[in-house]
């Protein structure tokens, strides 16, 4: 049987990745009283006087909303609510068995932003937070945006700052490794969607000050044609030097490439004309820009890619959970970029320098430390 | 420690009644791989193509949610989302525990309509049906119409329907053990909201011709002044004589008294005036409309309310389990009014012809034949 067949087969099997417990044993009528009608009238009596008690008597304290519109899935595209479920659930569990938070797979059956904004706002008194999944770009930046300004409960969107956290904890790891310093580092990143956008910005906000963006269409300038507004944006701030021309011309001489693109897009040669000690991730999942093996004959130095069968999988599992773990039990309101730098500087502390190497820059997957570093990270940068 | 008390602390300590629990178990790098990226594309692609697959797939198939726009809550009125959740969460679990079914609170921040009505089809997708929950008359008739209309999953708002079909069993017993037969009996349903709307229109369909509404103004007929649309609608086939005055003029002579009204407006003269061998459902929470001794002093025979330390109990938690385990495990894209029928009269047939006595109507609430029995009836009904 193919890993394929295997996962349809799982698939059947769980019919829902995800059942609902409840904590409130009912047995008799005394518990029935105590648990519904008619004591629960009064934890409703103390909120409808003060809603924050809603974090004392309900599962807003410790439960989130994962939400897609379906509209960006894995590398599956816009397939809509109905597929885009498996997905959700997956997060949903990776969230339970990570980071002890509970989270509810939200569909929506609609693409339009406005009509996903008010869906959330109106879904948000029984969830204490929103994790935002695979919808599309630019629609996801004003999505986020929006909802962060007019929720008052934490609102990320995984694709973007769940990678771009890895990613920077990769770099930062990757810098001790190779002996280079981020002020001295030309960065290109290539996909101008949501990760490559927010991976910009939080390398950017870290201190990298030469980033170059590419997409499709090769170097993004304020010259570039059809830019979205997110694009407009980053144009204003990366690539002063206003270069122009192809991918192959911005990997020339550079320090670092993150990909967040395209299977097999970068040729041997693109990646022999880096710089010596060359840091590059290449996430396209699941063939990544370039093989590492590949890479590395081209005098790469560390190779990240989405793959768990290579070394360094950059694999945002290693974040989302403790976000929002240290959120929900911290009480924020917002994730802000102060927990995003903490965040992937816990992510990449844990990898002592005894342990640093070319093939070791981050944690695995499965290491029982990360989401309680992450999640303390968060916390002590709440109200900050 | 009051009852009170007890149930705060309860809430306090559960903090929040539900969890979510995977059933996939994600403890290697191969777990992940199946469970999540990159096996979970494999179910994605196949409900891309064919949407009904999410039945197969995702917990489409045994979880449904629970919506409420806080506006109805218990006897609390309109106390909003926030302070509606502990009923929504207690809610879900009466489902889990009495049906084996998944149910999620979902408490609405709108109490528009039209928003309402979009926000529930909007996050569909997800879920195998919608219980309505603490929805004020009379936007919850539209609300629950148009979402049956335009999802195609069952939509069930239980304050309506599952009160009516529970008062119907109560009545098909009644009518057994005092000898009575339907045609012949007059019915007043006093409260003119959403379950006394209900339970009319189900008697109706049961087959009762001579029903009359009350509500505070009095009984309820073509010349009533104020009627909202659904009452409207309901003088046209209640009060066919066109009768006018109060509650006490309604209930002389009357065979049946159903009560979702308000505590002590029924007076021992009101209950005395009812005809020979009456049988009074006085479901106002948590104090009666006329208390069960003193309705007994003034001769009405069977006389059930909403509490458990009386006789005939009339509690939904004896339907919507079974209703939505039925209709999630048949399938069912709709709840229909023959569902409704044979619930009713599945629940009434529980109580054998033995058992039957004025003070037995009725199943315990834990009888654990109950949701088995409701669901099977209405799978018998699944596409008639």
């Amino acid at each position: 049987m193919t890993n394929a067949e295997k996962a349809l087969q799982l698939h059947e099997q769980w019919n829902g990745k995800l059942e609902i417990k409840s904590k409130a044993e009912v047995k008799s009528r005394e518990d029935l009283a105590l648990a519904y009608t008619p004591g629960v009238a009064e934890p409703c009596k103390l909120i409808a006087e003060d809603k924050k008690l809603a974090y004392k008597y309900t599962i807003k304290s410790n439960t989130i909303a994962v939400v897609s519109d379906g509209s960006a899935v894995l590398g599956l595209g816009n397939i809509g609510p109905y597929a885009a479920m498996p997905v959700m659930e997956g997060k949903a569990v990776l969230f339970k068995e990570f980071g002890g938070v509970n989270a509810v797979p939200i569909c929506l059956d609609t693409q339009d932003t406005e009509e996903i904004i008010k869906a959330v706002k109106y879904m948000a008194p029984g969830f204490g937070g929103i994790n935002l999944e695979d919808i599309s770009a630019p629609r996801c930046f004003e999505i986020e945006e929006r909802l962060k300004a007019e929720l008052d409960i934490p609102v990320f969107h995984d694709d973007q700052h769940g990678t771009a956290i890895i990613v920077l904890a990769g770099v930062i790891n990757g810098l001790k490794v190779v002996g280079k310093k981020k002020e001295d580092c030309r960065v290109v990143v290539n996909g101008a969607g949501s990760a490559g956008v927010a991976i910009t910005k939080l390398l950017l906000r870290y201190g990298f000050t030469n980033v170059t963006m590419c997409d499709k269409s090769g170097i993004l300038s304020k010259e570039t044609a059809d830019l979205n507004w997110m694009q407009k944006k980053m144009v204003e701030v990366t690539n002063l030097e206003g270069k122009t021309g192809s991918l192959a011309d911005a990997m020339k001489g550079a320090d670092i490439f993150v990909g967040v693109s395209a299977p097999g897009i970068v040729s041997e040669e693109m990646a022999a004309s880096m710089n010596k000690d060359a840091i590059m991730f290449a996430m396209a999942n699941p063939v990544p820009e370039i093989m590492p093996d590949l890479a590395k004959k081209a005098g790469v130095r560390v190779i990240g890619t989405g793959r768990s069968d290579f070394p360094n999988q950059v694999n945002n599992v290693l974040v989302f959970p403790g976000i929002f773990k240290g959120a929900l039990e911290g009480g924020a309101t917002q994730i802000t970029e102060e927990m995003k730098l903490a965040a992937a500087t816990a992510v990449a502390g844990l990898v002592s320098d005894e342990e640093l190497s070319d093939v070791n820059i981050l944690p695995e997957a499965f290491d029982p430390r990360v989401a309680d570093v992450v999640s303390k990270a968060v916390m002590e940068h709440i109200n900050k």
